[in-house]
C-alpha cells in the first residue's frame, strides 16, 4: 500500500513571541518541521504533504525539502480544515496525518504505527498519562475498543478520570479520509473543524480504531512555548548522547553535550563537559576533546587530543595532533599528523604539515606550511592588505622566530630561519637566515615618565 | 491598614561554615537578605525592620537599605524574642513577619497572603510535605480551625503523622503581638522564646487563624547550609529562564544560564548554553549569544551576534556587530553598528566607529576609532607608559597593519596606513603610509643554533 | 580477625565497545578499579588480591599498587570460579568479595559489613528496590533468615515478586569459603560457576547470613555499559560537591562541578558554574575560580580571584593575585602575592615576583620576574631557538614595552626600560632604557593597494 504524510504546519505559535513560525523553531539547530520531515521519510512515502499558514514563505526558506508537496491553509479553521486542503494533493492508500510541532516522533515508533493501518482500521496514537490535564480522552467500551475522542471541556467528570489521551497522530485509510472530511462540522465551542471528529465517525461506519502508544512519552510531545521547546531539545540531545555512550563513546556529563548535527564516533572518543558539536563532525579512534570545546564541520584523526575552551569550524586534522587549550580553528585548516596548534592562535584556509607547531599566541592565515616548521610566538601572517589576501608559504623545518610578521604573498624556503620580531616582506631562501628589525640601543640616565596630575 | 515587615535576620549560620553572615550569602550574586528585602517592598509597607545580631555591620555593609530600620537582637533568645527586638519601631497596624534565610518568597504570595490578616484574624504559612521531617505541626480541630503549633520533639506520634508543616511565615495584627509577644515563655528544651507559641494564644484569645499555601514550595525553602544555598540558587536560576523563555529569548539549555541581574530581552534572543549574565544587560531583537560567555553590564544591539568562549563587561554594542570567539570587551568600549572585534581581542575605554574591525590578537585601550577601519591582527595600543594613561585616534578607512604598535597618545589620520611591525611613536597625517622597521637582510650560510647538553 | 579483599576485575566488558578492559574505565579520572581498591584500603586490610583476566597487562599499567596480588583467571568460568582462583593468595580469616566494576561502595558501608562476619556468620549485601528487574532475588524463610538468593531466570513468580536484591558483595570466614568453592556445580543455564550459590550451602552448613544493605543504593551499582559509566561519574561528582559545600565552599552548581583528583579547600572559597579540578588543587581561604576554568595540580593562595575561562596546570600562585580571564598558566609558574595576570596571556616555567603584572596578550617562559615588574601586551620571550631553551630574567620595577620580543638569555635589570616594539638582543644594565627599532618614516601620497580580479 501506497503511504502519503500529511504535516500540519500551519499554526502561529502565539506563545513563542517570535517573529518565526513555530515550526521554524530549531531543536538541534534544525527546524521543528524539519525533524518531522525526516521522521516522514523513515517510512518511505510517496508523498509528503506540508499543510503551511502563517508566515509560509518563511518556513519554506528555512525547510527546502525538493521532496515535499506544499499545501496553503490561508485560514485557520481547525484540523480537520488543515488535513482538508492537503488532500487533493494526496492519492495514496494510506494517510498519516503527523504535526510540524511534535518533532520528536521516532522512525521506530512511526513504522509500526502504519503497519496497522488496513482498509478496515485505522490507527490512532495514544498516551497513558499519570496527569491527562486538559487533553482529549479517548472512550472505550466495555470491550476495550476506542469509541470516540472526547474533548476536555465536553467530557463529565467520569471521562475525565481517563488517563489515556489522544496525541492527534492518526493513520487511515484515504479513501476513508476523504469521506468523512466533507462531513465534520464546526458547530463547536471553538468554531473549528476538528479531525478527531473522524473517530466516532470510523466507529459509526464500522472500521476498527487501534489505539496504539509510542515507545516514549516525548515522541508525542508538542511545542507551543519556548519553555516546551527547551524541554524537548535537552529531551533529544540526551537521546543522542545515550546513542554516542552505546556506540562506544565516553561522555562526561550526557546533560552537557550538544549534538546539532551528526556525528560519527570512533571507538574509545571522550567528549569532556560542556562541548558542543554543529554540522557533520568527525572523531576518529581515541579522540578527546576537551571542556568547553565548540566543533563544526570538522574530521578529526585517530588520537587527536582537543584541550580545553577551543573552537573549530571547518577543519580537517589529522592523527595524533594536539590543539588548545584556546586554540581557534578557522575553515580551510587541514592539519596533517603530529602536529600542534596551541593557545591563542587563529589559523585559517592553512595546511600545516607533518609535526609543524604553532603553539602561542600567532594568526596563520591563507598559508602552507611543510613538515617540522616551528612558527614562534606572536607570529602573524600579514595576509590582507585592505583588498586583496595573499599567500604565505613556509618550506620544511623552517623556524619563524617570536613576534615575526610574514607579509604576504611571501616565501620561506626550507630550513630557512626568521629572526625574532622580523617583518618580512621578501622571500627568504632555502636555509638563509632573515632579519628585519632595528639595532638594539641601550641608553643609560633615562628618566621615566611622571605622573601627571 | 498600614503595614509593617519584621525581617528575622540575626542567626549566626554556623553550618555555612563562612566568616560571612548566612543572610549575606548570595543568591543569584546579591545577598539572600537583599531578596527578601525586595520581596517586602513590593508590598509597598510603611515600615521594613530588619533584626540582626551576629555580624551585624557585615550584614549592613553588604545590604545597604536606606529604608529599613535595623533593630538589634544582641542575644539570640528565639524567634519569639528577636520579633519583640523591632516591636518598639513598629507601629502600623499589621505586622508581616519574614526571615532572612528564606529568600525565595514571591510578591504574589505575599500579596494574597496579607490580605487574608483582619483584626481578628492571623494568616499562617503552612505547607503540605510529603515528608514533613522535624518541621513544626499544624494542629487543626475536626472543623478544620488551626489550633495551633507542635513542634516534632513535642508532637505525639498522631502529631507527626501530620503533613502540614509550619514554615515561619506569619502575618498578624500589630496589637494582638504587642500583647502575646511579652507573654512568651522559654520553659522548654532550648529555653528560647518560641514565636511558634502565638498561635495557640491567638486560638485562647478567639482570633481566627488561617492558613495560607504558597504557590510553589521552594518559596518557603530556608538555608542552613551551603547545600540548600545552591539548590535555592538553581531554582531561583530555572525560575528566570523561564522567564526569559515565556517573553519570547530561546533557551538552549535552561538548566545551564545563569543571570545575577537584570536582563531585558527583544524578540528572538537565542542564548546557547552555559551563559552568566551579570549586572544589568540588554539584549535587542535577534541578539544571539554563544557558548560559554560572560555578559556583564552590557548593552548589545540589535541583530549582534557575540560568538563562544567571550567576555564583555561595561560595554555599549550596536547593531548586527559580530563579537568573539575568544573577545574580551572590557568596561567603557562603545561599538557603533557593524563592526567587528574578533578573537584573541581585547579592548577597553574605546570607541569603534561603524563597520570597524579588530579581528585577531590585538589590545586596543584608551582609544578611538573612526568608521570602516581595519585593525591588523597583533596591533597593540601602548596607552601606558608606566604611570600615565594616553589615548589613540585613529581616522576613518584608516589601516592598521599587523603586528604594529601604537604608541599613545598618538593620532592616525583618516585613510591612513600604517605598515606591518611598524612602531608608531608620531602621529600620521590622513592619507600618509607609516613605516618604522628595520631593513630586512637575508643571510646565506647561516648555522642553526646546535643542540647543548 | 586478619581480613583478605578479593576483587573481580576479569571481565571485558564487551557492552563498553572499548579497547581499554571494562575496570580500566575512569571514574573522575581514575579507573573504576582503582576507586575499589582505595575502597577495600580502607579498611586496612592483610591482603588485597584482584583477579584479573581479559586485557589484564593493560588493567596492571593503569592501576599500579604494590599492595596488591594479582591473580589471573584465564578462562571465564563464573564469579565463583574467579574466586577460586584468588584463593590460593588468601590465608586471611575473613574474604571481602568486591566488584572492580562496582567502584562507589563507600568505606563507611564496608566497614559495618565486613563487622558483621563471625566464624558462623556471613554478610550478604542486598538491596530493596522499587523495579527489581532481573537481579538475582533474596529468599528469607518465615522467620525473615536468607535462605538463598534464586536467580531472577530460575525463580518462581512469588520469587519474582521479592524486591530485595542481591549486590554480589559478599564477606564470610575464609575457612567457610575454602570448603565450599570446590562444591560449585556449573550445572545451570550459563554453565558457570555462580558464587551466590554460596548462601544456600551456608545454611546448609547451619550458618547464618546477615544482609546488610548499603547507606545509598548507588554504592552497589556496577557498570556495564558507558550509559552506566556516565551516571556514577555523576553521582560520584555530586558528592564530592556537597562534601566540599558542607566543608565551607559555595559551588554555584553543583552539577557543574567536576572533582578528578583531590581538593583542599579553605573557608568561603567560591566555585562559579562549569569549573574542572584536576589532580592535586589546593585553593585556599577566600579564592574565587570562575566559569569555565580549568585548575590542574596547583595552589592557590588566599584572596586570589581567578576569572573566566582561564586554563592553570602545575602552579603556585599567591595571595590576592587576579589571573585572567583567558590566562594560561602552565606548570612550573610561580608567582608570588598581588600579582596579574590576564588575558591571552600564557607562562610557563616562570617565576613572577611580588605585584608585577602580564596584563595582555604575552608569552612569557623559562623567565624570572622581580618585583612589581610590568610587562606591556603582547611581550615575547623568545625562550627557544629550535633546539634549546633559554631564561629571560627581569629586574624588579622594570618596565616591558609592548609587543617587546626578549631573545633569551638575556637580563633586563632592575628600574630598566625596554621601549614598545624592541627585539632585546642584549642585556640591558639597572635603570637603562633600551630600544630597538626602526625609524618611523611617514609618506605621503602613498597610494592604496587596488582590489585584484
Amino acid at each position: 500500500m501506497e503511504l502519503a504524510v500529511i504535516i500540519l504546519a500551519a499554526g502561529k505559535g502565539t506563545r513563542m513571541r517570535s517573529h518565526l513560525p513555530k515550526v521554524a523553531h530549531p531543536i538541534a539547530g534544525r527546524p521543528m518541521l524539519a525533524h518531522v520531515i525526516d521522521g516522514a521519510r523513515s517510512l518511505a512515502p510517496a508523498r509528503i504533504c506540508v499543510v503551511y499558514g502563517h508566515g509560509g514563505d518563511l518556513v519554506r526558506e528555512k525547510v527546502p525539502a525538493a521532496d515535499v508537496t506544499w499545501a496553503e491553509q490561508a485560514e485557520q479553521l481547525g484540523t480537520g480544515h488543515a488535513v482538508a486542503q492537503a488532500m487533493p494533493h494526496v492519492s495514496e492508500d494510506v494517510v498519516l496525518i503527523l504535526y510540524g510541532d511534535v518533532p520528536l516522533i521516532q522512525p521506530d515508533t512511526l513504522r509500526s504505527f502504519v503497519e496497522r493501518v488496513t482498509p478496515t482500521r485505522l490507527a490512532l496514537m495514544t498516551l497513558e498519562m499519570d496527569d491527562p490535564g486538559a487533553y482529549g480522552r479517548i472512550v472505550r467500551n466495555a470491550a476495550g475498543e476506542v469509541q470516540a475522542i472526547v474533548e476536555f471541556k465536553d467530557a463529565d467528570p467520569a471521562q475525565r478520570a481517563i488517563r489515556e489521551i489522544n496525541t492527534g497522530i492518526l493513520a487511515c485509510p484515504r479513501k476513508f479520509l476523504a469521506e468523512v472530511l466533507p462531513k465534520l462540522s464546526s458547530n463547536n465551542a471553538q468554531g473549528e473543524y476538528y479531525l478527531t471528529d473522524v473517530i466516532a465517525m470510523a466507529v459509526e461506519a464500522g472500521l476498527a480504531v487501534e489505539a496504539v502508544q509510542p515507545a516514549f512519552p516525548w515522541e508525542v510531545d508538542g511545542v507551543n512555548d519556548r519553555v516546551q521547546l527547551a524541554r524537548l531539545e535537552r529531551i533529544f540531545q540526551q537521546v543522542q548522547a545515550e546513542q554516542l555512550m552505546r556506540a562506544g563513546a565516553t561522555v562526561l556529563d550526557p546533560a552537557r553535550l550538544d549534538i546539532r548535527g551528526t556525528v560519527e564516533c570512533g571507538q574509545d572518543v571522550v567528549l569532556d563537559v560542556n562541548v558542543v558539536l554543529e554540522g557533520a563532525v568527525s572523531l576518529a579512534d581515541g579522540v578527546r576533546i576537551g571542556p568547553n570545546c565548540v566543533i563544526r564541520n570538522a574530521q578529526i584523526g585517530r588520537g587527536t587530543v582537543v584541550e580545553a575552551n577551543s573552537v573549530i569550524d571547518g577543519a580537517e586534522i589529522g592523527e595524533a595532533c594536539q590543539i588548545g587549550p584556546f586554540a581557534r580553528l578557522r575553515p580551510g585548516t587541514v592539519m596533517a599528523s603530529r602536529g600542534k596548534i596551541g593557545n591563542f592562535v587563529e589559523t585559517k584556509n592553512t595546511r600545516v604539515g607533518t609535526g609543524s607547531k604553532i603553539n602561542h599566541l600567532s594568526y596563520v592565515g591563507d598559508s602552507e606550511l611543510g613538515e617540522h616548521v616551528n612558527v614562534g610566538a606572536g607570529t602573524i601572517t600579514c595576509n590582507y592588505d585592505g583588498v586583496n589576501k595573499s599567500q604565505t608559504l613556509i618550506g620544511d623545518n623552517a623556524f619563524i622566530g617570536s613576534n615575526a610578521s610574514l607579509v604576504a604573498p611571501v616565501t620561506i624556503g626550507k630550513e630557512a630561519t626568521v629572526g625574532a620580531g622580523s617583518v618580512i616582506t621578501r622571500d627568504v631562501a632555502a636555509g638563509e637566515l632573515a632579519v628585519a628589525r632595528g639595532k638594539q640601543r641601550n641608553i643609560s640616565g633615562w628618566q621615566r615618565p611622571q605622573k601627571k596630575d
